[in-house]
């Protein structure tokens, strides 16, 4: 049978096959011999005739509905036939010109598949119409949730293979739908696409029988229609029709299960008698031996012919007209869709004012205030300037009161469609923040969102963050690979607000202390990743600001929720965000130090500050200076990090040679890793998390660590006075070791901790 | 009505809630005052009630079956509940006299609790029965399926609460039944409980129907039965009632739902109208402000005392008889259950001999061998020697195929248990091996398994391992806290395999190259982590067989699948592998340097000692030293790390003022990170991987990490001879340019890049 259909599908398929294998005689018009083939062949096949299948699928569709759609591919590994599809419909010759749809065209792409300096073997930014990458599966279907949110007239479909289906992170997304508002929000189709296999062995969901899939899919709220291509003559009718069925459905949320054969159109064996078609051997790049064996040569060749080419090309090498006729109009074709190149659509935040939300400090240290209900007054405003462009959202796993920025729900609320009877506060199917109690669906829909062109915020434990490590490691690959791109237009920043921070988990305990997000960012390229540690709420205020305007960059954010003591007011603050570090003149007590004390973080320096102000009583002769870094890559050299400080801001900060004790929120790792190349690191001696924590008092938790205020002016007057310095130091141990005393005895910090101000 | 259980139930739940406010005046034999609460209130009520109620309902079965059971409690922060039925089993007092069953015992129970020194607020390792501690949630019910693998007599209850059911790794978790053989494994029972809401919202399970939740967990493959509290007169006559109709049913996969109030025995309302039973404002400590104002006092204590703990304790304190009636015979009780001191049930492996599978080497670097096909060898050995014992276990991403790792098959299958109708390849239901695609899977299974006394390799690909950094991260909490407790036993080693590494993933591309894995484990504590990079075969096996004989440790082992050039034999392996690192002298040409080529990994290995083969011949006069280091924290210094070298050894590795140039696997970060400490580390200079890729070919993944051996030779002729290394490096950098040119014109690495042979 020749449908259609089927023949646009033979077209790309063997295109795919051909990228895959080929590097020459790329028609066919000449027997098939060993100098044909790529020297490395690269790529993964099971699963390409599969994605084909749906994307014309898809073609139908957008072609009698004219809907706007946007794909979201799981299975990355597959890019030979997204490839293929863009070929057959022009959008690869749009977005470059060397890839026109003739013998030249095609001859190129099939060569630059998986070759040096050509396209990667996954889907990448490269890739027009591609938002999801897809090498580490398990987000494909978070990612198209937030690509749908607050794009009513969007369609999302999604193919998840049933590789990736097996990841937790999948299978949470399947209640993404209890956040998906049907009035304001796109529509997500989800497309499992069962072939089976994963690399070697069977798939669970590929075992799971109709009955069972239809069950699980149906408890998790959605309208799922099976198409089976081993039950239909036509498969490609099928799929239009329960496509269309699918999609006119209004009532329900709709998705498809695809079964198909993995390496669909393969020969059923190879020369020496391997099972291929329908069997995990189809996985990756099959017929092994190709280029010594002529028995597979001879298959190989015999399988390209099976697609005809000569019936789907002419003899210039363009799709015949007939293939076409099935396409949507041009502008609607699925790699054409604006939504994959979001920055195009993203419009500056209409950033408020955060003057009015700005803390009278007075005397540093003499007023108290929550960063975190400050910036919630902020956020507050800019949730109410966006009520009508709907382009900004917070995401968080069910945090936002715990981290005391509850006060947003004053404006917007949380998003939820499913019916509760019990008790709410907050919940609207259009709400704008998210809470689910996840960091991954938090992470993908946020992904999603952005690279659609929105903005948003991700606030969370800090622990916890790190649970979306190798998520972060995977968008920051996007953005670097993005930025190389040039149609690709900057995205809006990835904004995280590390909160219930570590310092102040010693009620949650050991399991809630976890510094390590920032360790795995600056793993990250030097373009790509930011860390900020503003210490008070002014601080924070500028700081978020300034990262709401960012794009294509990682923010990393850490805060504190606690009534805390407020340093710098709104011109102070706005002065040491823009230099990143600087020198607290007010703390310290003399412009040529003995030693430097410097801080990063709410509480390290709350503890910086109150060391220097018992050196002031127990020490007073010691001289003192006090730095407190913002920016944490203000400290690397500004020819490793483009915010790292010049050499002359640098030493005006930290000299060159005396001793600097440090009270850093993270591990001391991270501050070093960040020192390392500026000249004599070794006299930078950080305090900071030891891996040491309970359930205990808040002091226990930082003498535990040696980063209370005592074990940092001891630490600081032993290294500034060697000999002298002894006694002062011992004495401030001993003080410390008292007070810890009756705070384990009493279950509570003794008063006189936070006693001091800084009245000076 | 008051039954035998409704009254353990009160009385567990007095305690659990005493836990929270009260430090005094436990029994409330006078009326309560400010002076009996705790200064802090520290700890979550809301899921307690159900804890307990569930707790209570496995004491029947326990009782009435004689099963041995062990309970994995996900919602860790309603600890005060366990503690509150350890307590009344007797549990505590068998572990510490100090917690006798009586008013001292649970005074000091209730004080302990929250309290710095005391009891955390979370379930923990110092809990006796307690094999999860629930802070991060999400991996309850992998961990339960774990302890059940290979124990067919045992029980294993899985307390989810709905706030962690929303987690992807629990949402994937559902189908770890399809691993589950009902012949040789023991039972898993699920009891997911839903109280609606998680800290400020309603949760997504929460608002399903049962319909849709009957429909789902039908569809995983689950018989789910549920228990809805307010629709029973006798809940825990319900619960019994299910609980033994669903465990008598064989036939089925059971699994319980379970309904009740959030806070259940709340009051509705607090003072100030605030609504509390049933609402999420039950989750944490309900009543703010007790300490300041009578009226939440008062309510605290008629909340307190419609317990009628004079009714469930006698004069002394102990429980009145009838409350214990219910409790199974002592040696099974919860929390006495041996699986959860694994280490006591831990048997060393009996380990095979490695001679057999040593490669002969002869002339370094003149045979290759895939590194991992040997270790296959010896693996499957060492299954073949549990294979009775059933004590050893691979759980692996579905990638031992692809690792080359695929040897094992010979010897066991691939567990799986739905049925597969299609082409399979060593599939069986009590297979050895577990492969899914979930990265969080496989780690929760392993964990499960090791903390209950059995073995296990997790091999992995490199890039994906930090998909489970958070669960590391609390898994090395869980060790080091569990190193603390006295009567804790160690338990095996978790391995990991890291293989298909990132320097080998030019053909995947950069979505697969990420060494970070390395940077996290860093963080840990120094009694916990450990990290090799055997750079060839017989090293492999020295190393893993080594890390198959640790107790408590996290090992990191990062290897390659590749068919590579070896360098020791088996004697100098040994030697190599008992020192962490050592001089190559075969490799160098001198015993007083002047630059000394390092490297760590067998990717830089080989390039490293190509580096010193080409300046043999371009700088013939450079004196210089080969290192390799297989146990990357050989490099700390002694003092921060046990498996630190001494400084003598260290000098005689590195001198003291030449340069280092070093190739390593991963960050350069993160061997600055190791070395940071040792004297004048800024003369290291290391090459290392600068997330810099794509799929391309090997020697331009180097090339672009400027890792390759002409980057290296370069590098150390420059820093060596300052001035007359220039021409010389220039023209390395030249050579490299060219052969680079050539590759991306092949798409093939020209053969003479690894023509090279260390035959010196």
């Amino acid at each position: 049978m020749t449908t259609a259909p089927e023949r646009y599908r033979r077209a790309s398929d063997y295109l795919a096959a051909c990228m895959i294998y080929l590097r020459d005689n790329v028609l066919l018009r000449e027997p098939l011999r060993p100098e044909h083939l790529k020297p490395r062949l690269l790529g993964h096949w099971g699963t390409c005739p599969g994605i084909t299948f749906v994307y014309t699928g898809l073609n139908g569709v957008v072609a009698r509905t004219g809907r706007r759609t946007l794909l979201v591919t799981g299975p990355g590994h597959g890019a030979p036939a997204v490839h293929a599809n863009l070929w057959l419909e022009g959008t690869h010759a749009a977005y470059d010109p060397a890839l026109s749809r003739d013998a030249t065209g095609m001859a190129e792409l099939v060569r630059r598949f998986s070759w040096p300096g050509g396209f990667p073997s996954h889907l990448s930014p490269e890739v027009p119409g591609v938002i999801h990458e897809g090498g580490e599966l398990g987000y494909a279907l978070a990612t198209a949730v937030g690509a749908a949110l607050d794009d009513p007239t969007l369609l999302v479909a999604c193919i998840i293979g049933d590789g990736e289906a097996e990841t937790g992170p999948t299978a949470g997304s399947w209640h993404a739908n209890k956040f998906l508002d049907p009035a304001t929000d796109g529509t997500v189709l989800p497309i499992l696409h069962l072939n089976g296999y994963k690399i070697s062995s069977p798939t669970v969901y590929g075992s799971m029988s109709d009955a069972e899939l239809t069950s699980y899919f149906e408890g998790a709220g959605w309208s799922p229609r099976i198409v089976d291509v081993a039950r239909h003559a036509d498969p490609d009718e099928a799929l239009a029709q329960t496509l269309d069925n699918a999609l006119a459905d209004t009532t329900a949320r709709p998705m498809l299960i695809v079964r198909s054969p993995k390496g669909w159109g393969l020969p059923s064996h190879d020369a020496h008698g391997t099972a291929l078609a329908g069997t995990f051997h189809a996985h990756q790049v099959p017929l092994d031996g190709v280029h010594s064996d002529p028995g597979q040569l001879a298959l190989l060749e015999s399988w390209l012919r099976s697609y005809r080419p000569e019936e789907l090309f002419d003899t210039h090498g363009r799709p015949m007209l007939d293939l076409l006729t099935g396409l949507p109009p041009e502008h609607l074709r699925l790699g054409r869709v604006p939504q994959a190149n979001g920055g195009a659509l993203r419009r500056d935040l209409p950033l408020p004012s955060i003057d009015k939300h700005c803390v009278e400090v007075g005397s540093a240290g003499t007023t108290t205030a929550s960063a975190n209900s400050v910036l919630a007054g902020w956020l507050s405003d800019l949730l109410g300037a966006t009520q009508q462009r709907r382009d900004f959202r917070i995401v968080c796993p069910d945090e936002l009161e715990s981290n005391k920025l509850g006060g947003v729900l004053d404006v917007t609320d949380r998003a939820f469609t499913w019916p509760v009877t019990g008790y709410a506060e907050h919940l609207a199917p259009d709400g704008r923040v998210i809470e689910v109690l996840s960091e991954h669906l938090c992470q993908g829909f946020l992904q999603g969102y952005l690279l659609t062109g929105r903005h948003g915020l991700f606030p969370c434990y800090e622990a916890f963050a790190c649970i979306v490590d190798s998520m972060v490691n995977q968008y920051a690959k996007f953005l670097k690979m993005a930025g190389e791109v040039s149609w690709r237009i900057p995205v809006a920043g990835l904004n995280y607000l590390l909160t219930s921070e570590g310092w102040r988990q010693e009620h949650n305990g050991y399991s809630h202390q976890g510094p390590g997000f920032i360790n795995n960012l600056l793993t990250k390229k030097a373009s790509v990743a930011r860390i900020y540690l503003p210490p008070d709420a002014n601080t924070l205020l500028h700081t978020m600001r300034h990262c709401l305007r960012t794009t294509d960059k990682i923010n990393l954010v850490v805060t504190s929720k606690q009534e805390y003591p407020q340093w710098l007011d709104m011109d102070a603050a706005e002065a040491h965000c823009r230099a990143g570090a600087g020198v607290w003149e007010w703390a310290g007590n003399h412009a040529t130090p003995e030693v430097v004390l410097a801080s990063a973080g709410t509480v390290p320096t709350m503890e910086i500050l109150a060391a220097a102000w018992l050196l002031r009583r127990r020490a007073p002769a010691l001289r003192v200076r006090v730095v407190n870094i913002v920016d944490l890559l203000a400290l690397a050299p500004p020819d490793r990090h483009p915010h790292g400080m010049a050499i002359d801001a640098f030493t005006r900060c930290f000299g060159t040679e005396i001793p600097v004790v440090a009270a850093f929120h993270g591990y001391p790792s991270a501050m070093h890793e960040v020192l390392h190349g500026r000249r004599a690191p070794d006299r930078f001696h950080v305090h900071g998390y030891q891996e040491e924590g309970t359930t205990t008092t808040p002091f226990d938790l930082l003498v535990s660590n040696r980063m209370s205020r005592y074990d940092l002016a001891a630490d600081a007057v032993r290294r500034a006075w060697r000999t002298r310095g002894s006694s002062i130091a011992d004495a401030l141990v001993a003080e410390r070791d008292a007070l810890l005393g009756k705070a384990r005895t009493d279950g509570v910090d003794p008063p006189e901790i936070s006693e001091w101000r800084w009245t000076a």
